[in-house]
């Protein structure tokens, strides 16, 4: 049986004069520390130094609807993989079982992401040699075990050894923070980041809740907008205190606005009595977002954006299974006309950093690149989700660069639940932007004694000058 | 005069390394057999064993709007190439003189995939030696028409040489399928497609008369929306019986609906009567493709959706020559929340299989692979019409691999009316894949022990299991 | 200090094959004059004899808005690079400050085609050989401005080495054309192109002002629709009398219209009253390019239509700076629906030749192409304004020659208000066509025997016949 290896010059191109302007560049920036600035890994697994990560199955696939959805799109039952339900009936429990399924259908991952990190996990991280499939499930899945109860592969020990320089998580408004401040007293390099979407966005279930939630996490009663926004403030200066940067703020379309207080105070009331209106919604949410970038200005946070994943689009699943089951659909992006009540006020602000994520491709080049190659408050996120891909990535660089150039790019960021594929997703990123930039060379666009510095701009400075690190 | 000629290693990388992995890949994928799961052959060109294709300008110029159309857009009239008016003011009769304004005029298709099929048609199954312009058109009618009278060149002979394994036509719900009937005597693999846009859409000219045809052909006395359904479902088990595994469906935009019965009947009634609005129409195509849904998951025909191109743009050019006259253009397409209706109800169908294609590029990494890489009941199909292309496949690869991975595709098919351009189709589409396998070799994401089995599943495997074949 | 110098394969692919037949195509193209059949030069630099650029920063940074708005994204601030303000506030009067915030900055234009531009008319234009930094800053200063001084660097003098053959300007319909005519009795090959905008949107600041000196212009006294059009006839009359072969129509989305000569009436007294609405000043505009359309079928003026940017979109930036400060951000644009009122009319016309420039690729292959590829009457002009660069070249051919064909395009323009960088762009083009077109010899897609021939239409042969020069 053959080993199973990865290509040291995977993701280059094959012509030989670029890949060797490619390996020079990646050589530069491979030894540099991961950052880490946006992504969704619970804090627990590091703030807890006796975390493990479970078994195989619950490493691997149970959590993760990168691969569950694959899976799913060919008829499997996320029943017979382990997905847990929502009114607990019974789904598979062996764990041996749930890998195998998985394992034969490895293959449905070629030529995709997922496949890739997988890939790269296994072998670089635990040492696999042979390659998964149905037959080598079994051995496979006896060697991770074995390895997953070493003290080499725990979360804080990976950690080290992924050369993590910081990690930031994303938590509700509502968080307590308590992982992050024992973390923070340990000087372990993990922060929070403030996402207040479960209070803002006034059709979230159990919406009154989390502002009852809120007015406790705060210590202020929220009896309307004004007490609303006081608490909010409250927060962002807590989240600061335990070693925030940022907040973050996802939405179905990107309108902003900006109403009256007392517009937003009619709003706020209606919906505290349950009666607010799908239009109250959306007008509250647009508005919302210039009133967080007012708060980023005043308070130095870097404002995130996320927009146009319509999720739970498979109503069947949701109701079975609960959110983030594989089933959020992009939707068209406008930003021209939907950013501009918001960029009209704080747009001009050189020391804001709104930073813009899109699933929308076609706005890469029409819309948001030159909207960041010249408003100073805007940077552009890596290319987000269905995006952070070797193509994916090379069509990003391909439709922004040439308009807003590289410095209104904000770097790299992993954005992932699964901590283990983070080494995996930042080596993709570097050895894209290194062969991108070496064809920059090769083709006379760049100068060759500039590459390096661009390079390590891409994979390291300007994420960590966007993010504040 | 130098010999006309195609590249061997036509529609690969230039790259050594890379142009080597496509030709082992294409090597494999060349000897199999073509499957035609759809297209617009009509079906008497095999049911007669006397058919045959009449003179040059026949094959290739009169009935192709691929390439007429490419001639009208430079300022040569359709009279001039011997298109048939509505009315029969006279045209064009002389053949030749309709092939020599062709051939002057070749150069127009210079890096077109028009261009490409045809000098593939010319060369492969004419031995044409001799570049097709001002020059050679005399001497190349001679030798097709000489040729065109042979029986190595009658329709049934190149369906063998072509080494066609499955065909399957379009036809009209209300067609009797005489054709088909004798060729399934003979066991000539020849398959219909139920089409029934002609009595779905109530805008569709003549819609009444074609509602009275339904009724005479299942033998169903249509008098409302049930009967409607009755003889539809009755329609589809005879498609079924004379060998129909499939089922093909048009509209303008994706939307789709669920309607009451009730409702379903009033619209129903109206359109009867001559007072359906423009509102009903599209709701009831909207109904009736969620419908045919359910017939599918009862009937186990596969669903085809062909979304999005605006028919017969250019009115003057309607009302002379009538539709299929290379004026349908392409409209924007959202699929995200156009589809949830149907997908609501069916998507989780693992035994429903329903293939998408679209004209709108945005579309593909933006919604159609997000779609497909989840629900079990959606495929994509290959790229379409414009995209039928060596620059449209590879793009269509980037865009959709990534996200919906291979196994989601539905492989290919030519759609074709240009029985001779078959061959050439389907080897554009296998050199493109090999060439694009190729290159995630080379670049280390894909393992070459993999690639010839994916190549292979392109080629031929995808659409024989999305098909039923 | 290593000397500055251009790649002399710049913009080819590193792949060898390729490399070696874009050097050949484009040996056979570089020595054709320069076509510059649309574009935003300043005529009275041509017609003065003794004009000059002034002084580095003058002709450089000051006037250029592709330079300003990248480093006023980094937040440099526009009072510091010198842009006068509307309420002449003082800004910043020396201009070697000015140009040394520029050359310290420079590394923001990595990447981009204005990087690419200024480094090629550096070295090529004015001998620089020390690259522009911090360090180099004050001597190239120095260097520059003694160049500047000298007579073969008059702008007249550059027309010449440039190798200009024809350039036409961008004109108010108002104009007086006084340098125009000037220049055209010197036989000087300067043309005016006739653009409306301001006196067809209602909603210009100052229309009833602009009409007033339309009727001055004219000397027809307009008094209602009717002599409104009689008056812009007049004007495209005298325009052509002067050397114009073409207008331009500016608009935000691309609708047309066909509306009641007494509807047009109710609007144009409206407006006149200053009671034209929003919805007014759209449907004049979309009746006007219908209009406009007629005209040209009857006077022969080439008609190009610019579609798609949302002027402006910086308020603040407007207020204190006025128009073209780099804020001008495109949107979707709608093609197919949009342009068919007029197609329906005028479509057909093979003697008209309507040009589309867009800034939403992704309408590209979906609308522009096949309308392209079907109606006699249109052209695709080059890629417009952020796509002017080496990817947006390549991506438009890409996305159109497989539909639309090489000959449906109207080849290349600069449209650039900066006369230095006039070489430059177009070597861009030509060598990105060369790259392209080598490709598709190499790939076995196009004939070499074909491929110059193609190069030289796509260079220069394609912008004559479309422009008719």
């Amino acid at each position: 049986m053959t080993i199973w290896q990865l290509d040291e010059d995977r993701c280059f191109s094959p012509e030989p004069a670029q890949r060797k302007m490619a390996r020079v560049l990646f050589e530069s920036v491979k030894p540099l520390a991961l950052l880490c600035p946006h992504g969704h890994v619970d804090p627990n697994l590091l703030a807890d130094p006796n975390a493990t990560f479970g078994s195989p199955a619950e490493l691997f696939v149970i959590p993760d609807h990168y691969i569950f959805r694959m899976l799913y799109s060919q008829g499997i039952k996320l029943e017979d993989l382990g997905i847990p339900t929502r009114d607990n009936t019974p789904v598979e429990t062996d764990h041996r079982k749930i890998w195998k399924r998985f394992a034969e259908n490895f293959y449905l991952f070629h030529g995709t992401p997922t496949g890739l990190w997988l890939k790269d996990e296994l072998i670089n991280i635990f040492g696999i040699n042979k390659k998964l499939n149905a037959e080598t499930a079994d051995a496979i899945y006896d060697e991770l075990s074995e390895k997953l109860t070493r003290a080499e592969f725990t979360p804080r020990a990976l950690f080290k050894r992924f050369n993590i320089e910081v990690l930031c998580t994303t938590d509700a408004a509502t968080d307590t923070l308590e992982s992050h401040q024992k973390l923070q007293r340990e000087g372990f390099p993990v922060r929070p980041t403030f996402r207040p979407d479960a209070v803002v966005n006034l059709e979230t279930l159990g919406w009154k809740e989390n502002i009852r939630k809120l007015s406790d996490a705060s210590g202020i009663d929220i009896t309307g907008y004004k007490s609303f926004i006081v608490a909010l403030e409250q927060r962002r200066e807590f989240f600061k205190s335990v070693g925030a940067t940022a907040t973050d703020h996802a939405a179905l379309i990107a309108d902003t606005e900006q109403i009256s207080g007392q517009f937003a105070e009619d709003i706020f009331q209606r919906a505290l009595q349950g009666r607010a209106t799908n239009d109250d919604a959306q007008c509250f949410t647009a508005h919302m977002l210039t009133e967080m970038a007012r708060m980023s200005v005043e308070d130095g946070l870097v404002m995130q954006l996320h927009i146009g994943s319509l999720r739970d689009h498979n109503k069947f699943l949701f109701e079975r299974f609960g959110k983030d089951k594989g089933a959020d659909i992009p939707l068209q992006t406008e930003w021209t006309r939907a950013l501009q009540p918001l960029l009209q006020r704080f747009g001009n602000e050189k020391d804001l950093c709104v930073i813009l994520f899109g699933l929308d491709e076609s706005s890469y080049s029409r819309e948001l690149a030159p909207l960041a190659g010249h408003y100073p408050a805007l940077r552009l996120g890596p290319p987000w989700w269905f995006f952070d891909s070797v193509k994916g990535m090379e069509r990003y660089l391909d439709a922004v660069v040439e308009t807003a150039g590289i410095y209104n790019l904000a770097g790299f960021n992993d954005d992932t639940r699964a901590f283990v594929s983070i080494p995996a997703r930042h080596d993709v990123w570097r050895r894209v932007t290194c062969h991108w930039l070496a064809a920059e060379v090769i083709k006379g666009i760049l100068d060759e004694e500039d590459a390096i510095g661009v390079a390590q701009d891409l994979s390291y400075n300007l994420a960590r000058r966007s993010y504040r690190l």
